[in-house]
């Protein structure tokens, strides 16, 4: 039995809030159970050194935790002077995913910079990221065919992202905390819309897993990240 | 004529939501028109190093903006490795005023760390965080009460802040960022509950000011602040 | 009863020693009391990015204080690797208000590089920084009209500054350390040549203040800049 | 075919060279065709504050890589003055890799403190490093056997890692920096000596890849890593 | 001809003034021709980590240049966040220097530290630190005898650092600013009161030096620290 | 009797080895008994901003540690976040060393980037890396001849560098760690081709030294560095 009741392939409820705050391209909440994501997409008319007059674009991502999004605070990041390990990996993550999807070169030489902000933090953070900051670079993508600053839209397909794990012995979707905390094996797994792989990264915590685990929780990530391809659809259709 | 329409002496609306996010002791999120800060008290039972051993608590504060609060992205402090002057001014402000109403010596050796995340900012984001603040600081305290850790409580007072200015010519109270960009002069003035004063800091922005625009702007800022404690308990009044 | 034994509107004496370093375009000495600060004004000719073809200068400042300019020895900023919150913000506070006596589109494309170290403080250094800066900045100022970089001067009028607090429930002149340590109320003031206010920042310590301690320290204020801006014109006067 | 000649299911030659240098408890050079890593394992008789008095042990990694290991001169993380996300994120996956195989309850109270030192890269020293390094660890705890600061060794079983790709359509073992830096995949994976999977890390570099993929890739880094735990065990008996 | 019109032989004029500030226990200006330095010795009841309980005490120095204390301005340490290789090197130095001449276990459980700071630098600060440091750690220690918080003197003898060179040629004592940016080699030589050397640290700047010249220099800098040691010794003889 | 049984004037045996790493310019191993130090030259076809245009190159150095290349290990640097006092002051002596025999002019607007990185450390690590990275520097410097990227060596002659000391009372040449922590004066000395002086540093530990003392060390010394250019000469006469 998980902690919150629900079966092993059972999603959180997922809610996606469009334009949530007012001055990014691209804004949006997204809530996978208690862990709430501002992720919002900003254009920036340059490229970082490395591509200019390369005619082509770049998406970077960032991450950070307020304070006191967690249990128990956490250190402030910008207080310390320094970004955790873990926020650097995280960022790096959620950028990778989403330049999967995307054709630079028909962005044009601007950088579409990603920024995830965790309000309230229950499990899931990078994944929920990932998902939510699609929806953003969506509607950041949106405003430049708007504004006519390029004719075709370079994204190539949906992408989302989700968790999976042993849990007590038994395959399980979408990890909250309570389970992260004290699960035998912790997966995140970065799908496209089409369903190809980007990114599986598995983590024994305490036992090693076998392939057959690896493949039970490939097929629960599927079925979650097909799901959570649906709401991504259903947020953008919405006017 | 004020850019929003508003009359000199009108605040903007102001909503103050209490128990925003799960895990801290106090969670508030105040709106202040488009400005929208979350605001939480976390309590830890430790006191920094120089307070050791007195039998006293303390109370500090720290203040940050999402990157994208802003119009333009400002850059991550976080990943820049270090707080802007403004971010130190601001964070110093709100912990000196919150300090003003609480009895360290009722606290008993124990911290309660503020912290202001902007969300969206639209002008007077110092100001709201230190009313939104005191309302967390609130919450923050009932858990002490509650859990039986204190006794009676530290809070002494009320505590709010209001920004005031001269725009064109005319003092204004509750400035947003269109006004703010372009005044004469700006105020930032914080007040007891028995509308003592805590902080007062103007400054002249092109041309310096007088003493009777000084005291014109201190008119506004009280009326202000009366209205803003009366929201205050109101918020705490509701169950 | 003041600890100096002063009235409540007396200065401490106060000396400006112009020419008091060789390289420095403006090279100022101003000891109030046992307060002495060394202020530079250092001409560059270059303006931060942010500027560049704007056909305009800029005005900066710089605050730092010798390790052992106080009692106690502080911790070197340089070894700690950053600046304390406290110099930021004293900075920050300089360059404002020289720069509200500054024409920068007159000053053309060069940066004034304002310096104020600490060399002993005994209470009012940020204050003293101001009324010793502008005088170091009348200097290089000069330097520009004789080399003929300029024709007319940008500097507008005089700027000095002045703590005023209430000490023991009274409102007194020109805080010392010892009084500054123990006041209720601590403000500083700046003011421009004709008696404009440019900053005030007033600061309840322990126990709120009122209107009319704010008018009282006003009053203090405005008459201790009028003395500071006499001493001002007379050293620079002196050839 | 491969740049290098090998095919898809071939190791590059690996050699792994015990008590490379004098002072650290283990020592080890291992040497992945060109791919030469310096793995250090030093004992420490204390554990970091979070662990104190908890009756346990720690292991940790850090990694690094000299300037000029590479084939453009990289930037020297000591003198920038930070560790790269690239960094951080190979140094948590080696301290996750090796802990996966250590019982600290067994260690005591005191931490092993791994140290990667990349001498030469030509592609796959993540993977290098965690192999090289389980056999300075198994090193270090014989010190602590023979020195009968413990009784029983804390290892459970082996643990060695191996990349896998996608390279120009075909399923490749231990891809080299050629082969690395245009595959379409690249999936590090970390097994214990009983083909338990620790870590499965794939990401997509251009396309998606699908189950099938993954599934080959799997294949060949399970033969690699039962390859790379014999050529372990085979210098670990040598004396 | 040396720019100054000194003979080979002939140091600039020097002056050491006692309790230059009033809050260090020893607190010397050194002036050496143009170059000033406030030196100051401050106790301290406490001893670094690696000392604590081994029955003796520390001495350390720092040093820093205020940014105009040159022709043209340097950059704020302490703004930059970091400290220089030039400015580690010689506060090393002297701090070298000063405990070549002290018992610390006479010292007790405490730390002088000794502050550095260039008012006005026309050649030759790091070793008129040493010269001037010497003199303010000597006022310190007379702090501790008078307070008898030590019985005798850990001070063993005098210590004074005198730069010498060769410039066009010709062997120099005591470089100034327009001698050392232009001269063959540098040296910079610290003795005891009895004349034992405690550093020689000589560079080339284009040309080698060799043995005579070498020698010539430490025959010029042995009489030229004879004479510093004569001054340190009438400043501490005056009351 | 030295801990090493080696007579006063005996050099450690010492091995250079080219080659020793595929990627850069010069790649050089030098052990002096067990200290093993990799010196590498790298090529950037850049010069640092203070000089570009002025049509000389620039060569600067860079030095390291690894954490477990001594007896305890060490904080690695890139994790502390600074390069320590020692290792500045290392990096620049190495710098200044070779700077003294290459003619900038002749290497056109490039730089060779030099990095001594300890591997196994045991005394005299300082000058093993100037000794080594000349005969690195020299590789570099033929493989831009052999490019045509210039036509005549900048290199004016040999530079080599040893250190010696006064150890229970006798000077003896190239102080290994045990004698290097114990040792009365601890001097490290460069010297060209042609036996000029480049470097003296001289420090005494405990006693100080005197004239005589400094002319036996250099004695020694330079007996050292003729053969240590001997040295030199084998390994680059060697194809």
């Amino acid at each position: 039995m998980r902690p919150s009741n629900r079966t092993p392939a059972q999603l959180r409820s997922v809610a996606i809030t469009r334009h949530y705050t007012r001055h990014a391209e691209g804004a949006v909440l997204i809530a996978c159970g208690d862990t709430q994501i501002l992720c919002t997409a900003s254009l920036d008319e340059k490229v970082p050194p490395f591509l200019r007059g390369k005619g082509q674009g770049w998406l970077t991502a960032e991450y950070g935790m307020l304070p006191r999004s967690t249990h128990e605070r956490m250190q402030r990041e910008a207080a310390k002077g320094k970004q955790s390990g873990r926020t650097m990996e995280i960022q790096r993550l959620i950028g990778r995913a989403l330049r999967s999807v995307v054709d630079l070169t028909k962005l044009g030489e601007r950088t579409i910079q990603i920024d995830c902000d965790v309000i309230q933090a229950d499990g899931g953070t990078r994944t929920a990221s990932i998902t939510g900051a699609f929806v953003a670079l969506h509607d950041a993508v949106e405003k430049l065919l708007q504004r006519q600053l390029i004719q075709t839209t370079p994204i190539l397909t949906h992408v989302a992202a989700i968790s999976v794990g042993i849990y007590e012995g038994v395959p399980v979707l979408d990890l909250d905390y309570l389970e992260d905390s004290s699960c035998d094996t912790d997966m995140n797994v970065v799908m496209t819309g089409d369903l190809g792989l980007v990114e599986v990264q598995g983590t024994a915590e305490g036992v090693s897993f076998s392939r057959q685990d690896l493949n039970a929780m490939l097929d629960l990530a599927q079925h979650g990240i097909q799901d959570l391809i649906g709401i991504q659809k259903a947020a953008l259709a919405a006017k």
